[in-house]
């Protein structure tokens, strides 16, 4: 029995999100799928947290527990042969048996790029959400620094959540980038909730353009109303990049020094 | 009558190259079956090199004659709004009647990437080669700096073409990235041979490989054979970044000063 910290990265076109879901093709889904037939058993996949249909993947995490004797790079390598083109295992390192992708995550990091050319993009629109329109990035940065740090997010949170606190710390929240090239959102926090970050750069996408002030995004977070802030952003444009962990006990007792 | 500069962007996955073939879906046949819906008659479609199949451009450049009274915007965006998601006009102008994408075109640009992570990158495969093993970036940039300048590159052509002279001069061969990251290959000439730079990417990749030493490169050259050189590196690792000319001379005659 050995337990595993998959890194994974995909291309969340192909995909209905994360979740395992019958008749639908899902992250979860196909890799216990491959990892099924690797192992000639049923295997629970644990992931850090759910991707929506669209979002990629640069660093997911998954945690799996082996009744088997495969070592991390031997896993790595067997289980990549059996997954599809669009989902790749990264990195693959052993964890201690209590280690958990879900409950052990302290902060997750997400990118969303917006291409700002007058003209779509085709080699650019797999993963970048196209508004031809130019935006103000100076307006949109000076919208977004009081998101920064502990707050309620009600507002941003996408329907049918049930979530006990809607409070999270946005540790980072930058816009950088030209109007007419390409804009990335980088946010970094300690969770986020449904739809959080599409509603951030939707609600943020309207002060680009001109259609919201900038100083109007302190008053929608403290409305804790869904209706106050703007559009949910596609899902084309939106990267989960990393997922943090505390640093790992070590798998073996460490040998006492000399 | 109007003639038009088009730059064009695509992904190459979907195209059995640029030139027009009869059964085939290729960027030249597209784009005229676009422009005659628009214009409703048949236009000729002249591009400035083909590329092969499954290569990209970011910068491709093709010039049309028009029987119409459209102006150079309103012809960008009702030609992008008959084009598939996979090919876009990036950029149109208008130019002299006698302008000629192919015969006026001073040089190119081209660029290779390798994704040279020890894993597949699902995000990145659009458009980097996977080279898995380590690539020494270091002898990769010395084995390529005798290749820029004017050079006969006979033994970089491809099979099949029949070309008067195999003389060209590279202006700039550049090597750059970290091994187990990113790797760009950037060319710039005068022009290129039916696949010139694949092949001379796919000989640096084995010099970075170990398999050939980085001073042998000068003597591939020289020999003028084709078997010499390494094999042709994939597809979809090269984008046409852009096509060079002599600023246009303008379409209408410049009014005298005062």
């Amino acid at each position: 029995m050995a337990s595993f910290r998959l890194t994974l990265e995909y291309d969340g076109a192909g995909f209905a999100g994360w979740q395992l879901q019958p008749r639908e093709r899902t992250v979860q889904g196909t890799l216990q799928e491959a990892l099924g037939r690797l192992v000639r058993g049923e295997v629970a996949v644990v992931g850090a947290g759910r991707t929506d249909a669209g979002v990629h993947a640069l660093g997911q995490v998954a945690s799996i527990h082996l009744e088997t004797g495969l070592d991390a790079s031997t896993l790595l390598r067997a289980l990549n042969a059996k997954l599809p083109p669009d989902l790749a295992v990264v990195a693959a390192c052993e964890v201690p048996e209590d280690f958990h992708a879900r409950f052990h995550a302290r902060g997750k990091h997400y990118c969303y790029r917006v291409w700002n050319g007058a003209a779509r993009s085709p080699l650019r629109s797999q993963w970048q959400h196209h508004v031809p329109q130019p935006l103000e990035v100076a307006a949109m940065v000076s919208a977004a620094a009081p998101l920064e740090g502990r707050h309620d997010f009600a507002s941003f949170q996408g329907a049918g959540s049930s979530v006990r606190s809607t409070l999270r710390t946005l540790h980072r929240l930058s816009v950088a980038g030209q109007a007419g090239d390409e804009i990335r959102f980088e946010m970094a926090g300690d969770g986020f909730l449904r739809h959080m970050v599409r509603n951030l750069v939707g609600t943020l996408l309207e002060v680009g353009l001109g259609r919201r002030a900038p100083e109007s995004l302190q008053a929608v977070l403290g409305a804790r109303d869904r209706r106050q802030a703007g559009p949910t952003a596609p899902a084309r444009g939106l990267t989960l990049v990393r997922v943090e962990y505390a640093p790992p006990a070590p798998v073996s007792p460490a040998i006492p020094g000399p």
